[in-house]
């Protein structure tokens, strides 16, 4: 099987996994559980989860109990995405090429929406800590899992995105713009490797140069996206394009050009492999995925 | 000392345990964190980790352990207030006779504010989880507290409360506002005793008292809520009264008038009395916090 119809099939198996945690779409809450489902399940490309079933599969893991975490994490995700596209966010109307979850739903159940998902996240968590052959690590793999996605992780970065969106563009520091990817986009990721790496078991050393590698991966993609916001289409990138010119945000592509911007990408695509190739195991897949980063269109 | 001192007293004592929690107001997420603080430090009565350290005490529970939960809780009812607050949603510019978060730091970084919250909510637990002496009760609590927050708990009574306001007054029936009741408002201090008991070791049918409790204290709350919505003012409520007329909000009260209204609150605080002392151990001031709902003014 080529690498493309792999990563698909991989996705489609990860959707299944995801449905199988959903909360079902009944009583009086239904309205704000559908408005769960419609977030979580929009086609997104699963990378987090992918990530994190596969470097847990490069250690050997072969238990059940990362399908929580994977779960819990595609929803901590979606969550971040449906508040940032809110009317008093970013207030996008569309997201991989449909409505977001508060231009169907409207801004307060889109608002609780959100709640409810990074909600079910610790919920999701408690079962697998309940269920735990090992309980110490599925408790490390939580302190993780909000740590990364907290006020000194993913929040955090979107706190500094949204309040230098007020700051003139000569006040936006190469700083300031690292400190947001690496907490924005970085962390989730980071927090996917780690976590695979936590649960079957690999030692603390080991879980720092996957938090390193996740780093590289998670701030060539956040270029990359900045590169595709001048570079891609609509109908490629299944939103509309040039809205970070529109709204004057400083990127790494508006400090340092494109073809720095490209370069940079390899810079640390090739540093996660060369990272990749210290750790003990093999996982070809992985490593194609990694790579893959560099080159997507969407 | 008399009641009322005792409470504030414990109150503070309570503040002081939250202030530990909290994170440091520094770095490029600084401006969150102290939206985050404004938002706990608010004065609030602290009713929920106040029940919930009570309740341990009554079954002897001594550890520290009940500190972590107190203040997840604290920081998931005040994260609800937040985004609850937000033009979206109530679009209310006044809570205990202070701005709300989103009239002083703008409904982004209130939203933002709201989420952190919750997710450091997930991040104290994992703490308490990682230092439990018993980590099954710890992982038992967690349960409960994010169960009795999430999509089937407090989410789910505020969708139907959000979806019942676009209805006309005639279709919500008193099932429909009954769930709302039990979920927007007794979700959160059923949580608060069944964890204070959980975490001390009472057994299942206990802790299954407890949560009936802790259910009619919470109905006969919110009920005394809307009937203070009629019969206060701004000064003994610190917020607008008559706003449940003005948005034509059905309530207990709009469906069964006040006198019934109040009759009801106390024979569900009754019950609750009845069947505290059907319960081991003694705790005096639990019982008078208990009894104290029906005569509160604010």
């Amino acid at each position: 099987m080529d690498f493309n119809s792999e990563v698909k099939n991989k996705a489609a198996d990860i959707e299944e996994i995801l449905k199988k945690y959903l909360p079902k779409e009944e009583g009086y809450q239904k309205t704000v559980i559908e408005a769960m489902n419609y977030s979580v399940l929009s086609g997104g490309k699963r990378l987090r989860p992918m990530l994190m079933q596969e470097t847990y599969r490069l250690f050997g893991g072969e238990d059940d109990i990362v399908e929580y975490y994977m779960t819990a994490l595609e929803m901590i995700h979606t969550y971040s995405l449906v508040h940032d596209d809110l009317p008093c966010m970013d207030n996008d109307e569309y997201r991989r090429g449909r409505k977001t979850t508060h231009a169907v739903y409207g801004p307060g159940i889109a608002t609780l929406a959100g709640d409810a998902l990074l909600n079910y996240a610790a919920e999701v968590v408690a079962m697998a800590i309940s269920n735990a052959k090992e309980p110490e690590k599925a408790a490390e793999a939580m302190k993780v899992l909000f740590g990364k996605s907290g006020v000194f992780g993913m929040i955090g970065g979107q706190t500094a995105d949204v309040i230098s969106e007020d700051k003139p563009c000569e006040d936006i520091t190469e700083e300031l713009l690292m400190y947001i990817h690496k907490n924005k986009t970085a962390a989730l990721i980071e927090a996917a490797m780690m976590i695979g790496g936590i649960l079957a078991g690999a030692n603390d050393i080991t879980v720092r140069t996957l938090e390193k590698i996740a780093y590289n991966v998670g701030i060539a993609f956040q270029i990359q996206d900045d590169i595709l916001d001048v570079t891609s289409t609509f109908e490629q990138l299944g939103k509309p394009i040039g809205s970070d010119e529109r709204n004057h945000k400083v990127t790494y592509v508006s400090l340092h050009g494109l073809a720095e911007a490209a370069s940079e990408v390899e810079r640390l695509s090739e540093e996660a492999i060369t990272l990749l190739h210290t750790l003990p195991g093999e996982n070809v897949f992985l490593e194609e995925l990694l790579k893959s980063l560099i080159d997507r269109k969407n």
